[in-house]
């Protein structure tokens, strides 16, 4: 705990009603939507930026006093990267949460970092732009966690993820001076790319405090295929014959038996329990278009033996879709008192041994999986139910996350996509990265924080 | 000059055939493709390698006794960054240059960097597959020259530069160490993006001795649509509007009433040469969405004041308004003995005012400038024909270029979309970067390269 005169000097940067310190409110922002186990670490003190020169008064006391800072949009990440394992100040961004420019002849949008996804996808289609990345929890993620984590989501495949719609960014290192990085333009070619660096960095290099995005022309219209298979080789081998036609779907999402049958226990939409596996393919672009693409998808799907192919075309047929797909993780959450959803990806060659793999280990010490994932991108996400109170089946959790890691590695793959390493994945990085690799990150660590105070115990520990 | 013995020692590590060090042949290693004045300073051996171990070995060596390295693809670059100014080592890739994999399924391709980009086009295209970025050399250009420049071309407006195409790297390091950056994976959220920050880093901190690339399903078809325009402003409306109907094309890109009439002095092809401007718009994708495509981007472009506007369907009529667009350059060189090519970018919303002043910037100084460039970016290539011998039409050139990049600058720009930093740029990039960025740049450079044998004097000096 922060010595009383500490807070009081944060009081005295910010205005007092900006920070928090009762043990309540400090608890409230303690953890993030991270499942995990152990004694809950509470932050010293919780602080509401406004202002760039917010940031940077914090930063400088706090760089002064060594107090870790922690940076915190909607708190929304699943591998604890908003814990405060050390204690130190969270700095919330909920306030700072102001589109700053709205540019749709440059295609460009200026935020602060507490700004909600939704509200740039939003506001970007009020002129037929599209901001792509598309984290399942958009609707209450901010763009600074988005940019902190490195976040996908289901478009990812054809879209990509956060880093290809950086174009610069605002950061203030752990001295609290400002650091512009990159030209805001579409292309730049000059000198490292920093921003690039900072990009998924988790708030360990440099506090984030605007950026500028890049936005795209809206595809005119999309449909959704849904389809269904008796195994999950015949489902992996319709992606490749999907892409084998030429067509390039915005997404190829997929769900297990396990998770089907979970949804329609809980929240029935009318899915066939009886499949082995489930695709969800969205094809977009003009409207012109979709008759062809959509031939080539059924086509494809048939060619390895989906049943029951449908294809939504109005939005709230498409809707209902995704609503089942993303109800999967609330539904895994009913089948036990936890929920913890993991993120692992490999080459797409290796996809149906990986999910074979998830689910065979998991048998094995006797947990409730349900898979689902961006199968375009080879990503899976284990949905495991589980008593975190319960010692013993804790012990058989972390033993299979353990053996699905390790198995990902050796296909060819890594033990994160799109959630990061936070807290929860850092035993697991030197088997998974280059040592060098690690050596260098965090040698580049100690170069942007000498003091060691930002988001500490995150990625790795130094 | 190297001493006897250093080149004896490099002989050692090679065989004796790999090491180059007769002066006739150190000379045709000294330069790139950027035509610059001054003495030519010559590399003190030239050695071919063929393998990562030859990579590790010479660096080892180099790193021991203190003598620069400049990695060498095909010599394709427009700055310099291939030039010797303290000799030292060319470290040439024109021998590594296998494709070691290539994995249709995955989508992915694993190449030496001495392979030229339009073999994995090529290779890539018998898949239907697609590697985007195309710098208009790419018929000789190399995959590493490519991610050290972090080059783009005309098609980047719509599938971006060679960053967004690099899922891994093997590099090696000032020390001889071999490093593995990324996982190979679509996504990876593992740690800092390092090899981000060597893409672009111009050979400056590591040697790229491997490359994973990405591919993308080939969208189906293309045209091209041509149109000519009375005024810049009315042009580079042109390319808002189509934007504003939701038109992405591959690419859009521009050449002003100089440039269209000095390729129809030296290499007539048909185009309108009383134009103040002419656009090539590319639009690709779905056959079935051609026409609903063109006719978007006619209404658009007549919409602006567009005249003749032609549509390029087959592939030769397609090939031959490329080819106009690329004797651009070679047109302009045989306006006086020598030509350079810049390369700035802007907002789209600078762009006109861009152009008039690179234009009326070049009247001042009386030089004829000839302006290419990919307008959909911002992207525009200022084409100067000069006399370098010419000490006081240099001069000019020099402070020309100084205002041209000033002015970029000004509008929100910046001295280099995808030609780089390298030895040309160096003097500007301190006006143009932000000052701790480049403080940092610096730290991160000491922290890979502690000896500075990497490619020293490119980007800045230390």
């Amino acid at each position: 705990m922060l010595l009383k005169n500490k807070v009081d000097g944060l009081k005295n940067i910010l205005k007092p009603e900006n920070v928090l310190t009762a043990e309540e409110e400090r608890y409230c922002y303690a953890e993030d939507s991270t499942n995990s186990k152990g004694k809950i670490k509470l932050p010293d003190a919780v602080v509401f930026v406004k202002t760039i020169e917010d940031v940077q008064r914090v930063l400088m006391y706090a760089n002064k006093h060594k107090i870790p800072v922690i940076s915190r949009g909607a708190g929304t990440n699943m591998v604890g990267a908003c814990s405060c394992p050390k204690g130190g100040i969270v700095l919330n961004f909920s306030r700072m949460n102001k589109i700053l420019e709205f540019n749709p002849q440059n295609m460009t949008m200026k935020v602060q970092p507490g700004v909600v996804l939704g509200d740039i996808k939003k506001l970007a289609e009020t002129e037929n732009l599209f901001y792509p990345p598309d984290p399942s929890n958009f609707k209450v993620s901010t763009i600074g966690g988005s940019i902190a984590q490195s976040s996908g989501g289901a478009i990812s495949f054809k879209y990509g993820t956060t880093k290809d719609y950086i174009l610069s960014l605002k950061v203030v290192l752990a001295d609290g001076s400002l650091m512009q990085l990159g030209a805001g333009t579409i292309k730049d070619a000059v000198g490292y790319h920093l921003n690039q660096l900072i990009i998924g960095s988790e708030g360990t290099l440099a506090v984030v405090v605007e950026a500028e995005l890049k936005l795209i022309p809206k595809p005119e219209t999309s449909r959704v295929i849904l389809s269904y298979f008796d195994n999950i080789d015949n489902a992996i081998e319709g992606v490749n014959e999907i892409i084998k036609r030429r067509i390039f779907p915005a997404t190829i999402d997929f769900m297990d038996k396990n998770s089907v049958r979970t949804v329609e226990s809980f929240y029935p939409c009318g899915l066939k329990t009886s499949c082995e596996a489930m695709l969800i393919t969205e094809i977009d672009g003009f409207e012109s278009s979709m008759e062809q693409q959509q031939t080539s998808v059924i086509n494809a799907l048939k060619s390895t033996g989906a049943s029951e192919i449908s294809v939504k075309i109005r939005d709230n047929e498409k809707e209902s879709v995704w609503t089942a797909r993303r109800a999967s993780f609330a539904a895994t959450a009913k089948l036990a008192p936890d929920v913890v959803s993991d993120d692992i990806i490999v080459p797409r060659s290796s996809l149906a041994s990986m999910i074979r793999g998830c689910r065979s280990i998991c048998e094995k010490f006797g947990l409730e999986v349900c898979l689902v994932g961006h199968v375009g991108d080879g990503n899976i996400h284990p949905q495991i139910a589980i008593d975190l109170d319960n010692d013993e089946e804790f012990k058989k959790y972390v033993q299979a996350k353990s053996e699905m890691y390790k198995l990902a590695v050796s296909l060819g793959g890594t033990i994160s996509a799109e959630h990061g390493v936070g807290k929860e994945k850092i035993s697991y990085l030197e088997n998974t990265v280059d040592r060098d690799a690690v050596l260098y990150m965090k040698k580049i660590k100690k170069l942007f924080d000498p003091n060691n105070i930002l988001n500490p115990d995150k990625i790795f520990k130094l």
